[in-house]
This record gives C-alpha cells, sequence and structure tokens, in this order.
C-alpha cells in the first residue's frame, strides 16, 4: 500500500493471462462495426485516434481477466476454458470505464482523452453500449454448457455495476456530515458494487467455465468481493497521496474535486479538531486550491483517515485469503493468486 | 398506411399481452437501484418525474412483448411462458430509446420530455444500462431449461441494434448523392438491425421459451426483421405526412430535420427534375423552413418516394406473412398476428 515498501513487480500471471485471452479480445472487437470498434480498441489502450496501434498507450492492468484464467486453473481446469469469461469482465470493464467517464465528466483516462472527449458523447454511449452487447454476446457464445449459469452471473454484475454506480454519483450530493451524510458502511457498500462484484465475477465465471462446484464459485465470488473493495481502498489512498509521474492524476487530485472517498469518511466520522477543520476546508464554497488541499490531506491523515483506510485495505485483503480456505484449489494457482493480491496491495498505479 | 382508409381499432392482443406481461415488468424495475428505477417508469410513461403513476402519459403500443406472447401461442405454448422474454425485449426497447434519444439529442419523446433532458445525460446513460441488465438478468432466469438459449438470441440482436444505430448516426454525415451516398439497400439493412432485430428477437423468444422447433424458431425470427423493416417505412411515411396531432410530432419533421430517410432517398435515386430540385433544397447552406419543407414533402411524393416507400412497406409485411406459410402454428394465434399486421401498416401514430 501506499506509504509501504517499494511495489513488488506485476506477477507474471497477469502477462501471461493477457496473451492467452488477447486473440479472443481481438476477435470480439472484430466483430463489432468498424465505427463502434474503433472507439472500443481506443478505449481499451490498443490504438490511438486513426485506429493504428499505439504502442505508447497504456493498457491497464488486466486484472480480471487474470482472475478468471487463475480461478479456473485453480479449480484444475486449463486456463484456455476461462477465456469467454475473461473476455467477458474486461468488455464489461471496459464498458463501464466508457460509460463512467462520461457520467463524471472525466476527461483523462490513462493519460489520454477519453472516449467522449474525443468522439462526443453519443458514439461514447454507443460503444460502451457495444461493449456491453459483446460481453454478453461472447458468454452466451461459450462452449461446454455452462454459457447459460454463466450469463446468469454474468447480469448479476451488471445490475450490481449500474446499482454501485448509481450511489456513487448520488454520493455528490449528499452532506459530509448529519443523518443524511454517507458514512464508511455505505461507502464500502458502494464500493462493493461497483467494484468488488466485477472482481467477484471474474473469479467465479473463470471457476465456472472450469467446471467447479457451486460452493467454490461461490467462495471465490466472495474472495472477489473482497478484493475489490481492498482494491478501491487502495485506490482512494493513491488518489490522495499517490505520486502522480505514477498514478497519471494531479496530486491531492480527489480531495481537489471534494470526492467522497474511504480516508475522508473514516476522517470525517473521527471526533475532535483535526476532522473539524477538514470539514470546514470541503464545506467552503470553493473546491480547496492547492495548498488547500495540501492541508486537508494532512487533516485527513490527522484524524485518522489514512490509518483507516489502510486498515480497511488489510481486512478485505485478509478476508479475500480467507474465503479460499479448505477449497479443493490447485497449489500453484492459489500461489499466484497471493502474489497478485500482494502486488495489488503495494501497487502504485 | 398513411394514406389508405381509417386505421383500424388496436388489436385485443395488445391489451390482453400488455396484462399479461406488467406484473413481470414491475417486478423487474421494483429490483433496481430506485433512481434508476424511477427514470426507467419515467421512461416507459409509467409515471412523472415525483415517481407518481401518470395516467395521461402514453406508453407506446407494447408491439414487442405481444409478438412474444402470440409467437409462444402459435407454437400452442400457453401465452404465460413467453413472459421473461416479453419483458426483456420491451426492457430492451426501452434501452435503446433512451439511449438513442442522448445520441440523437431528441428533446421529446411521446410528448414529455426525454429521460437526458429532465435528468442529465449521465444519469439517462446510466438509466439505460440499468434497463439493460435488468433485460439480460430477467431473460437469464427464465425457467424451463431454455434461458441460455435464449440470452444468446437477444445478445445477437444487441449487437445488431448497436450496429444499426452505428450505420445510422453516421448517415447523418454521408452526402445526399455521389458513390458515398445512402442508397435505399443500405437504408433498408440499417432499419432491419435496428428495428427489425429486436421484433424478430421478440417473436423467436416466444417461440423459444414456447418450446418451438429451431426452424420454427428462425423463420418467426424472419417474420419479424421483415415486419421491422415494414414498420420503420410506416414510420418514415409518417414523419413527413403523419398529422401533427397523431404522431405529436412537427410536420414534416423529419424533412426539416434532414434525415435520411426511405422516401427521400427513394425519390432521390429516381431521375428527372423533382429530384433535382429535391436535393438542391436539402443541400441548401440552412435546414428548410416550414414552406420549404411542405415544398420538398411534395418533391418527394412527385419524384415517387412516396410510393415506393408504401411498396417497400407491403413487400415486407408480405415477406412477413409467407415466413409462416407451412409452420405448424395455432391458427386463432396466426390471425391475431394478422390483424396486428394490418394495424400496423395502416397505423397513424
Amino acid at each position: 500500500m501506499p506509504g509501504a515498501p517499494p511495489a513488488p513487480a506485476p506477477p507474471s500471471v497477469l502477462a501471461r493471462s493477457r496473451a492467452l485471452v488477447r486473440p479472443a479480445l481481438v476477435d470480439a472487437l472484430g466483430r463489432l462495426h468498424p465505427w463502434t470498434g474503433e472507439m472500443a480498441a481506443y478505449s481499451l489502450g490498443w490504438s490511438d485516434l486513426s485506429g493504428t496501434p499505439d504502442a505508447g498507450a497504456s493498457e491497464g492492468k488486466g486484472l480480471r481477466q487474470a482472475l478468471a484464467v487463475l480461478a479456473a486453473e485453480a479449480c484444475g481446469a486449463p486456463g484456455h476454458s476461462a477465456v469467454p469469461g475473461a473476455v467477458a469482465v474486461e468488455l464489461v470493464h471496459a464498458f463501464s470505464l466508457l460509460h463512467d467517464d462520461i457520467m463524471d465528466g472525466d476527461e483523462l483516462r490513462r493519460r489520454r482523452p477519453t472516449v467522449w472527449k474525443e468522439y462526443g458523447t453519443g458514439p461514447a454511449v454507443l460503444a460502451g453500449d457495444a461493449l456491453l452487447a459483446s460481453a454478453v454476446q461472447t458468454l452466451a457464445e461459450a462452449p461446454g454448457g455452462q454459457a447459460g449459469a454463466a450469463v446468469l452471473r454474468l447480469s448479476g454484475t451488471l445490475a450490481d455495476l449500474v446499482r454501485g454506480q448509481s450511489d456513487d454519483l448520488l454520493f455528490a450530493d449528499r452532506p459530509w456530515t448529519g443523518t443524511d451524510s454517507v458514512g464508511p458502511g455505505a461507502y464500502r457498500s458502494m464500493a462493493e458494487h461497483k467494484t468488488g462484484s466485477l472482481l467477484g465475477c471474474a473469479l467465479a465465471l473463470g471457476a465456472l467455465l472450469g467446471g467447479a462446484a457451486g460452493s467454490t464459485v461461490a467462495s471465490l465470488d466472495r474472495a472477489g468481493r473482497h478484493l475489490g473493495v481492498a482494491f478501491q481502498a487502495v485506490d482512494d489512498l493513491l488518489g490522495i497521496w499517490g505520486d502522480p509521474a505514477h498514478t497519471g492524476k494531479p496530486v491531492h487530485g480527489d480531495l481537489r474535486q471534494r470526492k467522497k472517498t474511504y480516508p475522508v469518511l473514516a476522517a470525517l466520522a473521527s471526533t475532535g479538531p483535526a476532522a473539524r477543520e477538514l470539514l470546514a476546508l470541503l464545506d467552503a464554497p470553493c473546491p480547496p486550491d492547492g495548498p488547500t488541499a495540501s492541508r486537508a490531506a494532512g487533516l485527513v491523515e490527522t484524524a485518522g483517515g489514512r490509518t483507516a483506510t489502510l486498515a480497511e485495505a488489510r481486512r478485505h485483503l485478509d478476508a479475500a485469503r480467507s474465503c479460499l480456505h479448505g477449497l479443493p484449489l490447485a497449489p500453484h494457482a492459489v500461489r499466484e493468486f497471493q502474489e497478485l493480491l500482494t502486488y495489488l496491495a503495494h501497487r502504485t498505479v
């Protein structure tokens, strides 16, 4: 986690899964209308605006596809059996980023203009729809008799994603304190829907397509949900204290935008002068400028927000690990999963 | 069709199907986040902005749910076996209207402000996503062992819808004449994707959930696709010559917006002075005013655009009917389907 020792190198499962899944992902994009396919490839960091491959663009970690592949392997199936699930969760992730960027008005993602900023809002809505449709189609076409159950699982996650995004959008208009304020519990529930559900789905689909028993699928799903809550907590830490050189985001970015994130909510839930001063800064008529955001970051730390968020991340990483206890899983895959958890906990981007 | 004798009364299958499907549709909306549920209910014409039932609002014809119910009955199954499919196609229809209104910048639908106009673009994107997720979930949960096949069928239609909408958006920037212009054939393909695919899907899902053989499902699917192309042709006629008192749209609305519709494209595909004068009006720097749009409507008619569109509608209605020949279908359901075709061909709204 930020502030901890330097991040370890990305575990090899990320590159391995990317190589395994890429051909099917390329196929899925190739079936789209050329225009939405171009926008989809741009959103995935595969190409620039003219549609030509863009080696300089960042593609994202590919965490979800790796979770799907690892889950299948953990259940004793070859990694390739998870590929339709891996493609589906990567496409759903791309869909949600694309539409969330419209809703949040975000103009940059991975240091490039977002799709709506480059192509316009209407086309970006359509490109997101295309990605979502392609995800459902890919999974519905999965061989092996598990397609129906897999789509059912994915559809629950789609509902969760919308629910989490609804809460997240509505949080912006809620007060910092009082009975209508957003408590850490409500924030955790949002994070579980918005981030955890898709990580759980990735593991569940990998297991399901790998032929695992229902109880194993359910346990892996829970592990992914906890991982998602931990992932969001680390994200929130990076949003305040992350190094802009790594994150590509402005220093104290989430504080300047007065985003309701776990560290801030946990700090405000405390009592004491730091929480009171923080509240006054956040409740000011104008968004904080640089020095004010810096002061606010210090107050979040003093009021215990950073410590509480680190504890939140650790708690959910531990919970994710304990979901795996006693399951009949292949040890090498569990080891790779543990490496992935460690990497994600210490990531700086 | 417009210009033909007065429209017959709505066939009873529309009200019957609405009553049959409504409880499941209410359930589906009830499972959404309250905020997206409110937007979804507003978009369906069920409620006003405060979320209270709105008896004055128009709900739409409910054509898709009726097609699903009729298809199941035609295949000898009770209408209620089609309900998950009927719910899914109505939700997908609502999703596509909601997102298309954003992309097209349309501010009114059924005489009320569109969702994006009332709630904002971001929330409207989210409400559309919620409807789509709910459609997939409803179908994936369908009892009876056909859920997987049904979702596979729906997912192909989702891909078609995006493809059709992509073409439709891109048509706007293409020239009226020359090698890059939109011919009637390209327009028909767009209409089949954008309108026909979901009508075909409604029939196919009803048949599938009703236990029909694959060949019957495929024939009904084709019938629905033809019906959709005919439906779009009638829509295009109404967009130029429809009575604003019935359609709720401005007189000659499609011409004022210079929309590329079948009557205009067919007129331009002809030779002669009317087509040339029409082209000059459409290619003018500014959109046509009222008198100019009225003159353009006359030119479309003189150049044969109205006759060609009526012929296109009749051809595809006949093709839809002939798809049913020789199928082992229940006569009473086929009769109701024929009534529905006649009603749609003569509709004024």
